[in-house]
């Protein structure tokens, strides 16, 4: 059996990702955000696409207390001989529910322009989008927030830095009419939120709606670096997952 | 109950992660990785710091397939609808075997100046914690590789790099100093590896080290986006996993 | 904040699990699946439910080397400190690919007799969730096998015990219907697999299709228990893990 | 290459598990405990083993909210489509701080009959294995618990049940007696807790100390179905996790 793959090999003195010589180009030259660039279109990425992806992740790695950072939290607190296990158990909250919309608005947007043609004008493409989910009674992804209204900080600054960058594509130019028409048909402004814009964004540099999920996961882990260092540093006692855990046992009814 | 943390909060219209206003000082204008070094040091890092902070992680965030990259696209297989269990299966084979010598690495070095004072000479010191090791039966961590002999060539970047930017600190220098007496005594070179260069160079930068193995656990999670793409962008049928779980099948020899 | 719940509290000298005590009531009384039973349906289960549990998730906990299996031995062989993390790494695959089906048929029964009514005799049901299926494109869950053709053996026994035990119910019964006129149609017999007669038969005995999967991941937990130990017994060098990486590194072509 | 398994093969028509018949031999035969056992006993159990396997499986499964309930609760708030996941980071928690003194007690007993040879009496070793323990400053396993004072009902239960069953074997009895040795010391009873209990007995029963904590693991999973249970019932706004978050939410103190 022969196993394939272009990531990488290792030889007595040189270590090759992706056609490139790690020591020689890769480290000291390129940013961590950059690696998982590389491993999804298979180069390096430009300055530009570089600063572009930073900013996305630096928007979407961090959320506080999170009910992903409550269990790495809690996880620290059974288990502080094995910090991976607290990065992964966060990991895995990330499903359908908070992070999955960046993917979907990503494949609501490729789709759209692979089913309705690209000599549209984005007026009349974003009108059958919206049609389409209407009818279908599936939800339009991207839209809406808790807490940001009517607008999201960070959509703001990432679409203004997309422009800056030269990223304000297709993609986004039809999130941003879909968003418009929403707006207009409900007489009020919805919130456009950055899990949407950030999915707009990577389908303008051309990355893989599929793909745009794991980018996410990634800048996360990053993100729960903080919360286990917040547990180091108070200590156990006066953890937050202690102090939790000890909370909800004081504060329960049980009702069998 | 009041629960507390450094770490953020959000307005309707503002974001504070550890003091800095999301959108204003951060998005656009750190990398992913000075993220984590907020989360750690509670302060962005300076340029320099920023820069070896990258270069550490690019060095450790890729491996090819290794038993942590082969969950990931086992688990995939089974999975795909969850990139975050992909990524999270992946990481929890970060254990003590291969990602361990990092945080011992620091531990070693941090205790060592703590024990034995910061006024001796290096050269005590070195020899001291050789003794005490040998003594006690423990491994030194940070030694050996079965492919890179008899350096490690991400060691030596790495080093290079610390030297330039101005972080080639005690640590580090103790480590060398670790290493020069070792090969004296064994009357070889022994590979210094990049996972033990990478400990020191934390170490030197202020990095606790408990704290240290959790900012190789994201470059992993970083690392492992370009595992999933290559399954995604092969095929069911080609991937990796489908592929080895096929030859797995047909190679079995049942003993039962 | 009071939070609820029915599952259990402790005193001093007592610990209640859903109203039984634990040390009178449950421990010595009853097995583990049952547990799972009491969680999912609030009481014990009858002798003859506890019976038809423990054969279903016999049936569905052991299978060898699986892409699950595979990833627990990996992840034992980085992280053997921690065997929660090989044996939740191994679950981690059981998504949608392999186990789904099982929820997905418990579903479709629950489903159609809600939509059709009971009255109906149970051919003519079977024959509108066929032409539903073909119709919307969706494919019926349960059927087919790559190794066991034309018949499942664990579907045979599974059918015979929930027949003496008295749950061959209406489920059950129009799973093998439209199995009865698939295998027709198509003019050959297809494989109505054990994950297909395992979701029938819970929903013969009354659990909700949304929890089901739940007991087969449990059930794949105690069956990863067996290949922690094979790893342990054979010892790290000669582990399936390290002979397993050891040959990957061997055969990998690097194409990048 | 040729891999080797005493674990499981499949014929067209036939399964074998560890050298038995899986239709003939244990579906519908033994319970889902078994399995473990089988798994690493490398035969059946008899029944007074399985009897005894399950009681302390049953005693060791659920215990309520706990770090690692609470983890699996608001994991499936995120991700509601995959119920492995949220079993995954429930059992992640359960590391050296919960449930790894089960392991170290079984090491404990099995070491000391190892070291201090099976013909002395048992006053004597008891006697050896706590100076051993005092001098190297290493804490006791298996003793205290928080709530249960000074008995915890688990513990007797249990020994009684070990008693009636014949497994009130040698490493029971050292550790009651390291129990009493140490009450006298101290001139209280301090509790001998059931994850002590259950690693004398496990260790009685024959199984590898380093194999007990899986079993655990895999009994933790089966608990954890009725967690997920109780968040699918009440449904997702009235959900544990959901309020949980919530009420974190409007209690926290930013002090960045």
């Amino acid at each position: 059996m022969e196993f394939q793959t272009k990531i990488g090999k290792s030889t007595r003195d040189q270590i090759f990702v992706h056609g490139y010589d790690l020591t020689e180009d890769l480290i000291g030259k390129i940013t961590l955000a950059d690696m998982a660039f590389l491993g999804a279109m298979h180069r390096k990425p430009t300055e530009n696409e570089s600063k572009m992806l930073n900013a996305l992740l630096v928007a979407i790695c961090e959320h506080g207390y999170t009910p992903s950072s409550i269990s790495t939290r809690l996880t620290y607190l059974g288990a502080p001989e094995s910090v991976q296990s607290a990065v992964a158990a966060g990991l895995l909250g990330a499903g359908t529910v908070y992070l999955g919309a960046m993917e979907y608005v990503a494949e609501m947007l490729q789709d759209a322009f692979q089913k309705y043609g690209e000599e549209r004008v984005l007026q009349e493409i974003a009108s059958l989008v919206i049609n389409e989910r209407q009818e279908s009674g599936k939800q339009l992804p991207g839209f809406g927030h808790p807490v940001h209204k009517p607008e999201d900080p960070r959509t703001t600054r990432l679409f203004a830095i997309a422009e800056e960058l030269g990223f304000n594509g297709k993609n986004s130019q039809l999130l941003k009419e879909i968003h418009r028409q929403i707006c207009e048909k409900k007489g009020k402004t919805i919130t456009l939120n950055a899990v949407g814009a950030i999915g707009a964004i990577m389908a303008d540099m051309g990355i893989d709606y599929r793909v745009v999920k794991s980018f996410a996961v990634a800048a996360r882990a990053v993100g729960l670096v903080a919360h286990i260092v917040e547990e180091v540093e108070v200590g156990r006692k006066e953890s937050f997952g202690q102090q939790l855990f000890d909370y909800i046992e004081e504060h329960t009814d049980y009702r069998g």
